[in-house]
């Protein structure tokens, strides 16, 4: 058997259902991957040893408690956590402590998972980084804001985590490191306990090391359990794959370009269709709508922060706050409304595609840490609302991961994550991938 | 001049902004009256007389702080408060102590607010009823879930009072107490900050005294400084009013049916049209959508509490968990659908009227304390997103307070408020109001 820390969610839920391997043991190899890399990664705003050792012991003494019985999990210092401080990447929350979980840390818990720390998260899950390294080299951005999670994923720290996107902080982060992640449709799964940003954007989600890692996990955030059942993962029939670069497709670099390429050559034989999907001439722009919705919502919602403490905020986040404030409350209901119009229009592209090719980023994780990278191609797509899942399968010139993104209808998360497996099937073989582990 | 205490909020600024009544003036006349009420009335969760004292004095000595410098602000204690206890109506958060105002606290208070303390809310913002009774008659209920706040206004404890509505928790409260109630356009008030119920219902709004005290919070609660202009709830031209008694206006009672025609006959003359609005065949079962989506809501959204604390819910709030737990995701899934394709259908209305004329409940607040009330005639219009205002401006047969209900089209709460204005100018007059005071 290979070490523990490198299974796949899916995986190691197996063997732990069978008792095959312990909630313990596999907390112990994924705590000796801890302590060997998290001096260079420092994915971790919190570690809690101790706890998540008793947990893991007392679920190896406790019958099966569900579907994510003994699997450690990462959670995003975005959500409270009632036994582990919580700093939203703010000096402002510094050793705060929620008087309650968040809601979906309670499901998780009661899936059986365990909790062996934090994950680092930018500053308010805005741009400003924290101090987490892109495991795959060093020098380079993990992505935002989900840093830590996407980081501890990637590296076999954790099989699974927790993250939220209000641009691009999940899909980006996943590209970025080369893991698989999930954004599920707006408003299906609760916010309750999660640092508030954006009303109209702010989606919670998450990490795997394959796609039926995050159907384990999508299977807790939407409270389906018919992602659990054999087979749920199988698609009916191939699907009608639309390509939609978006109107930004110019700002691909070559590496995204010989991505989507690859990713193109790689599914075209199989799918039932393969075609541009048209981009509706009615849609606004949506990059500019998304950023507009997001900073006048951001300056809102940071009112306590913004008026009480100020100085403390980052230079970046102040600005924004200010480009907030700078729109008119009627012009941000006209955005909402421009917002709303926009996912009626949407929706049309799922009469004739079962789902969308897009790209995850303009490119491989740019050197430095100053930047957690480009949003643009995530922005759009979390306006919208839809369900969104970043594959890895490639590389860029550099050796840093590259993948692309599927996107699809509204509520149909299940329909999307069944295409998303089909689509891995076919792309999986199709180039050497970053590693670590890949799961079926 | 009349006591202080007694004035709208609107006056009250003004002579606040004029230095004709100081903060301290004001805030000691209400809390005069808040020692001789409250013992009845039990409308706050937490009273701090002394910082309260403290903040009006430092007002009174400052420059013009913003719309509200100087007005007491009832704060619903759903709200996070960082200088006071918030229990969120459970027994599970006595004397939680928040790190930060809610968003929208912050706004008030850097509009001028003075708190000084937190209103009674029911259980979670459920149906579980807090202390609070009905300040005209105190063997009747308040309504709830704002039950605090619409009572401490109606009694003249404050002039002005915070709420959320997820069902019909500020208007059918406001109808209720005979105080002016509006629930704003969903998704335009920010939530940070405020105990999650249901991501699609929750919604922010308060109560006043007159619309344009309603119009003076909806400036700062949406950020809209056109609200505080000279002339901004004059009409251009007289409103097109749509009556929409709803599928359910047989539930009307015979206090509620008085209320309905007398509203009718005084609108009737002035109005531009006056005409039935077409209940759309293709609209859903709106009261029976509200209740599946708000019941699978928050069985998610108190995750925390129903799994690490079930038993010391409310014996209704687990009865709710557990009809939210059996709607199966996909059908969830479904309902948010189709309450997005409402809301598409709802629009329409406003082609042909400029705001409905609706029910805000079935009749005058029931006798006895074991419950606030029936939500039905809130239900729908909560699910439509759409803002709302309750006009108080008649009585029922025992004395208690009557009303109407406008609701106006979404994202347009200042032309509602505009109308509100013209139909509350021909209200005001066509019965004896059920006091005590009265603003413009």
């Amino acid at each position: 058997m290979p070490r523990p820390h490198t299974l796949d969610a899916w995986q190691a839920a197996q063997l732990l259902a069978r008792r095959e391997l312990s909630a313990t043991a596999l907390l112990q190899d994924c705590l000796e991957r801890i302590d060997a890399r998290e001096p260079q990664v420092q994915a971790f705003a919190h570690i809690d040893p101790a706890a998540a050792l008793a947990r893991a012991r007392a679920l190896d003494a406790s019958p099966w408690q569900g579907p994510l019985h003994g699997l450690p999990l990462g959670v995003k210092d975005l959500f409270d956590t009632a036994d582990m401080p919580t700093g939203y990447g703010s000096p402002l929350y510094a050793g705060h402590r929620p008087a309650a979980d968040a809601a979906v840390v309670a499901l998780c818990r009661q899936a059986g998972a365990v909790l062996p720390g934090k994950t680092v998260t930018t500053e308010f899950a805005y741009f400003q980084p924290g101090p987490t390294r892109n495991p795959r080299q060093l020098g380079h951005t993990p992505g935002g804001s989900s840093s830590g999670s996407a980081a501890a994923v990637a590296d076999g720290m954790l099989p699974l985590a927790l993250g939220t996107q209000t641009a691009a902080s999940i899909i980006r982060p996943a590209a970025y490191c080369g893991v698989f992640g999930y954004k599920p449709s707006a408003g299906r799964v609760p916010r309750a306990g999660i640092k508030s940003l954006s009303e109209t954007l702010d989606t919670v989600g998450g990490f795997g090391r394959s796609v039926r890692d995050l159907a384990l996990l999508a299977a807790v955030l939407l409270g389906d359990d018919a992602l659990l059942a054999e087979g749920a993962l199988d698609s009916p029939a191939a699907p009608r794959i639309g390509l939609c670069p978006t109107p930004d497709a110019a700002q691909m670099d070559s590496d995204a370009q010989a991505a989507w390429h690859q990713a193109v050559q790689a599914l075209a034989p199989d799918a039932a269709a393969l075609q541009d999907a048209a981009w509706p001439a009615a849609l606004p722009d949506l990059v500019a709508l998304q950023k507009a919705v997001m900073a006048h919502e951001m300056a809102r919602a940071f009112s306590h922060e913004r008026l009480q403490h100020g100085p403390a905020l980052s230079a970046q986040l102040q600005q924004l706050c200010d480009q907030g404030l700078a729109i008119a409350a009627a012009t941000h209901a006209g955005h909402l409304r421009s917002t709303q119009a926009a996912r009626v229009l949407a929706d049309d592209w799922f009469q004739t595609h079962d789902l969308l090719l897009a790209p995850s980023t303009t490119g491989a994780a740019p050197a430095g840490l100053q930047s957690t990278g480009d949003p643009l191609f995530c922005r759009g797509w979390t306006l919208l609302g839809l369900p969104c899942v970043h594959l890895p399968f490639t590389q860029a010139a550099n050796g840093l991961p590259m993948g692309v993104q599927l996107v699809g209808r509204w509520g149909k998360d299940a329909r999307l994550l069944a295409a998303a497996q089909w689509c891995w099937q076919r792309l999986r073989g199709s180039a050497a991938g970053p590693g670590p582990a890949r799961g079926g």
